[in-house]
């Protein structure tokens, strides 16, 4: 993709974006400006542009009858115009609205309109425009990528083990931006998908031997996912003990669907009572060290993993921010704790940044203590 | 803003793009692109588009040493490149980074050159943007706006009690799209800003007199962040207990900074035991009701109420999806429960959307009803 443009509903303006895109690009893609009402004007201004008049599908025109149909109530007039066809184009079928997309081809250069909502955008995308695409644009190479998360490790320690590769032409490898944690991405270009995917691999595998237990997951996984695997494999359980994320780190837990299955509860003490009645920790642990401390942390994986009955006991407790904190201990100074059935690891962390941001990065960087000490423990395991 | 443009690291598109934006805009912002590297060429493009040399500043080549110096780093010589200016134009300090932003004009055309981080980009436009912008256009109208933010009614039902005014030319009353709650923005144009608020005033009374409670807040207000504003009004404090939800509840009221002044914790019940001992729903009640019921929703809020020694209790439980759904209990199906010191109110939702939307959902709802719930106690207290 060369060239994004917005443009608001105007419909001079959309037409001059259309002649502008149009002389140098040969496929444009355009989203929204598609509903009924007088400002979608995607449909008009594009046949103003092509200087081609819009006809009435009656076909179109069945299908959002039946729409509204289904959804027993009667087809306002203003809709009728969604059943508008440029001349000599194509209508391509939307299920999930009164939209319906068009694909209309002029001047060797090819149109596809499509409706705003991600929810009807991308079900078209993938079903009309990328099969035409492939089909008007056959031989092409073919573009495979493959990004390996990494957690527990700077960004700038990451870049320097793998500087000899980043200069490569193919496959390509590039750092990408992450919020506490850190992506690299390889990107291969063959003939087909297959010949791009063997590419990627032995890059893969090499990047993999330099940083052992730092890569958690591929593509579009998450931590949290990550976790799930690795508690659902071991056919283990997690409680969670909240302090300064508040209930952030849950939330990401149980972001995941089908987390029930090895999520037992969490408690956020926000309040020393609560930590000391809820979960446990003992008053003079919390007058030596403080609720911000190894100590305390210790107490509290441990606490909830004895009274919620879990497998592994999750912990965090600190300063986010942006008050709050002191010389002794500042804002970002985070403790976490893992506890499981060989014992508690606890861990020391200074981050940076917003409140929100410490919150995340803290998060995100005890889930994957626990991810670690889960998949070490499945590790052990499978080599006895 | 009529145009926005994305354009990728290369030399001629980015001057293309220059010259499109200055054929038919008089001020062009442009973001990112000044770092040191290769792929960093909008100062390049802009001059080459223009036929104007750059030059070396002297003075930012000595802000940029010191900035390396500040942090006890050698400055590499790649950095040297942005020290160059496009002759006639005006370097703009960037004292978050390393990246100056610059001002050139051209044949009637004002570009802005700004680092691309928002941490950078932010506070040069605050700072070198928008006065120079005041003082090339004076005598222009200020816009002002003003967002009112619903809760706990439908877009349906506000689109049809404020028809008359949608209409309006000055101020407009526009509908803005949110999620689990609802926004109208007020926008009038004036000679200076106390002439644009004096039209807002009288439209945003009539609104609010259409809609008693359920307007929570205006402008950038959140509902934790009116949550926060009426316990602490009330002397109040907070105890959450959440089951579909998952701890997402607790992230949103700890996002709020000194947020634990008002708020002791919450227990995330995923599982029924911990419902029974963590919060002390009967036994009695989960097998004649079920965990998402009403009864459920009371007893957890009582309990959380009782067990953290809150002034109010808050409780969800329902099905977020995508899977434990029935015909009898469908996902989207979520009861909650507000307890405080003159009972407990409970709610019975029927929710829409992506497991997401429906943890997001429930969570803003229940938030709304408990502001309801303190402010009103607030107000029988004032009127007594």
């Amino acid at each position: 993709m060369y060239h994004h443009t917005a443009v608001g509903d105007n419909l001079e303006r959309i037409r001059d974006v259309f002649r502008v895109a149009a002389a140098r690009s040969n496929v444009v893609v355009v989203t929204g400006g598609l509903g009924p009402t007088d400002d979608d004007l995607t449909r008009e201004a594009l046949a103003s542009f092509l200087g081609r008049p819009l006809e009435l599908s009656e076909e179109a025109l069945r299908e959002l009858e039946q729409f509204f149909a289904r959804r027993e109530r009667p087809m306002p007039a203003e809709n009728r115009k969604q059943a508008m066809k440029i001349q000599g184009g194509v209508l391509l079928p939307n299920p999930n609205g009164t939209a319906p997309g068009q694909y209309v081809e002029a001047g060797g250069v090819h149109f596809f309109l499509l409706p705003g909502p991600p929810l009807e955008m991308r079900p078209l995308l993938e079903r009309e425009v990328i099969p035409r695409l492939k089909q008007l644009f056959p031989g092409e190479q073919v573009l495979v990528s493959r990004v390996l998360h990494f957690c527990g490790i700077g960004e700038s320690d990451v870049d320097e083990r793998v500087q000899d590769l980043t200069g490569r032409a193919n496959p390509t490898v590039a750092p990408l931006a992450g919020e506490g944690e850190m992506l690299l991405r390889i990107t291969a270009s063959g003939a087909d998908e297959e010949s791009a995917r063997r590419l990627i691999e032995p890059v893969e595998q090499d990047i993999r031997s330099r940083f052992p237990g730092y890569i958690y997951g591929v593509d579009d996984d998450t931590l949290p996912v990550a976790v799930g695997r690795v508690l659902r494999g071991a056919g283990a359980t997690l409680a969670v003990a909240e302090s300064c994320t508040g209930g952030l780190l849950s939330a990401m837990v149980t972001e995941v669907p089908g987390s029930s299955e090895y999520f037992r509860g969490s408690v956020v003490a926000y309040d020393n009572e609560v930590k000391q009645q809820a979960l446990g920790v003992s008053a003079s642990t919390l007058a030596a060290y403080g609720a911000v401390s190894e100590a305390t942390a210790r107490e509290m994986a441990e606490g909830v993993r004895t009274r919620l009955g879990a497998t592994y006991g999750l912990a965090v407790t600190g300063i986010a921010g942006p008050g709050g904190g002191s010389s002794d201990k500042p804002v970002g100074l985070v403790y976490g704790a893992v506890s499981g059935p060989a014992g508690t690891r606890t861990v020391e962390l200074h981050l940076r940044g917003s409140r929100e941001q410490v919150r995340l990065r803290a998060s995100k960087r005890l889930l994957w203590e626990l991810w670690r000490m889960v998949s070490q423990g499945v590790e052990k395991k499978e080599s006895q």
